[in-house]
């Protein structure tokens, strides 16, 4: 079915232990969509750039199968553009630069050919954008996906409860669980947090795995152990790219695909954190994914 | 098959952001004990104490099936004491107390009875009297499970790293993995540990699970998430008392069957948190965590 992905489409630039890159692709529109697209479901981006994006990185989506038709590009105006550092244990980092640049007036047009799309994925961006989307959609799509992060919980609680009132799946990782429902137990958080909109929450941990809360109905998968971590930029976004993208092409959202698609978000993820930026994401073949996904299997897999 | 276990028969006094205790019974030796003991299997305790600890202390081991011949008694001398206080987010603690007592000069004697035990659990103690129970067995167990703490690294790791050739399996938490390999990535970490002698290597994480690594293998165990943690302590000695007791119990040692026991040990764990102390593990029932390994299950499968 296909699927319909909001989010920026951005400049990083990252510095870890491993080395440092120039501007590169980034954002989380750019990482959710080239997750999604390995699952052979069509991936429809609406995102906003400046004229300095070059067209070559426009390509690498298009390669990927992604349209971009939503793609708004504004003249005379910069892309929006994110500098890090992570320190030594790559659990924590410091923004070096934040620009806004054309995120500042994002104004999300949807393309009518994107109309009647199934599965929504609204990634980490101003909760009244978020909401927009939602407004604009002729239809109501079966499942609607949103990410947030703590940033908008200090300066925009009130537009993110009203956006949460209106989606299906929240993931957002610990910290922001714990910051949105004011409780320290994640299963007490998880109890707040579905009380407030969501049917389904997800509580990303990083490299401690990820839960799945549903009613009284928890999932846990953990994350894979990996030798090295060389750059998790882009890995959470990855993960929900994961998630969606295997639920609209199985089209089943019970809770048991739902743990499924936590699974394959979680190998997709994994990947991503092999190389700087994009890199892994784009030579990936399906192949490796199914195969990493067993080694899931393996990992947590017992008989009682 | 018969279990050896040794490890401090102690007091604790506890502060968490539920309450305060006054001196209860502690130590890695109790709950290893307590914990194994639900398993069926003879519980053969090797500890010392002073003679300020209760007789009823000693008779809630001994209710439990727990051999406490080898349990030493020092006429004027006191009994360990350890009194620590939790953070709110139960992570984290700061030691208020620790009186060395009795244990600063604990010479372990096995009693003749104890010799022949198939399944031999060193708890955290001095790495040279850990060395010196293996050396006083007449026979070589068939599994010696050790737990110790990032002290002994500081202070003793050449007497550690002399155990760590004897043993089977070694049982430590993250941060303990990390000081003793220099790795930060548990993976890697694994990699050198397990250069080091022991076969196996259980790397506990707390609220994150526990991870089995043997050879190439590996096994993810999460723990469950509690609505409430309400006292911590002795968690991790219940973890590798039931992990141990479950081994000993079944009588196989195969990666499979270690899976089982992590899920058993991980259960047994879960409990112990719920009350303070010994509390809940006391008056635990077989069918309860008969259930509680059934949820572990239900929140890890998943069919892919």
């Amino acid at each position: 079915m296909s699927l319909l992905a909001i989010g920026s489409v951005a400049f990083d630039a990252i510095e870890t232990p491993y080395g440092k890159t120039d501007k590169i692709i980034g954002g989380a529109g750019t990482f959710i969509s080239l997750s999604a697209s390995y699952f052979k479901t069509p991936v429809n981006l609406v995102a906003v750039v400046g004229d300095d994006f070059p067209e070559a990185y426009i390509q690498l989506l298009k390669d990927k199968g992604v349209d971009t038709t939503g793609l708004q590009m504004k003249e005379g105006e910069k892309s929006f553009f994110w500098a890090g550092r992570y320190h030594n244990n790559m659990n924590s980092r410091d923004t070096l630069v934040t620009e806004l640049n054309v995120l500042g007036t994002f104004d999300p047009i949807i393309p009518d050919a994107y109309q009647g799309c199934e599965y929504l994925m609204l990634g980490n961006l101003t909760p009244a954008v978020q909401q927009t989307v939602i407004e604009r959609l002729v239809k109501r799509p079966k499942l609607i996906v949103m990410d947030t992060m703590n940033f908008w919980m200090n300066v925009a609680m009130d537009d993110l409860k009203s956006v949460l009132q209106l989606i299906d799946v929240l993931c957002i990782n610990d910290e922001e669980a714990r910051q949105l429902s004011g409780e320290y137990s994640l299963r007490t958080a998880a109890k707040k947090i579905l009380g407030m909109g969501p049917k389904t929450l997800i509580i990303k941990k990083g490299e401690h795995g990820a839960l799945l809360f549903q009613e009284e109905k928890i999932f846990f998968c953990p994350a894979l152990p990996l030798e090295e971590v060389f750059d998790p930029t882009g890995a959470g976004d990855t993960f929900v790219g994961g998630f969606i993208g295997y639920l609209a092409k199985t089209d089943d959202i019970s809770f048991e695909n739902m743990k499924r698609a936590i699974v394959y978000g979680s190998a997709m993820a994994s990947f991503c954190v092999e190389k700087f930026g994009t890199e892994r994401l784009v030579e990936l073949s399906y192949e490796e994914l199914l195969s990493r996904v067993q080694e899931f299997k393996t990992l947590a897999g017992f008989e009682v």
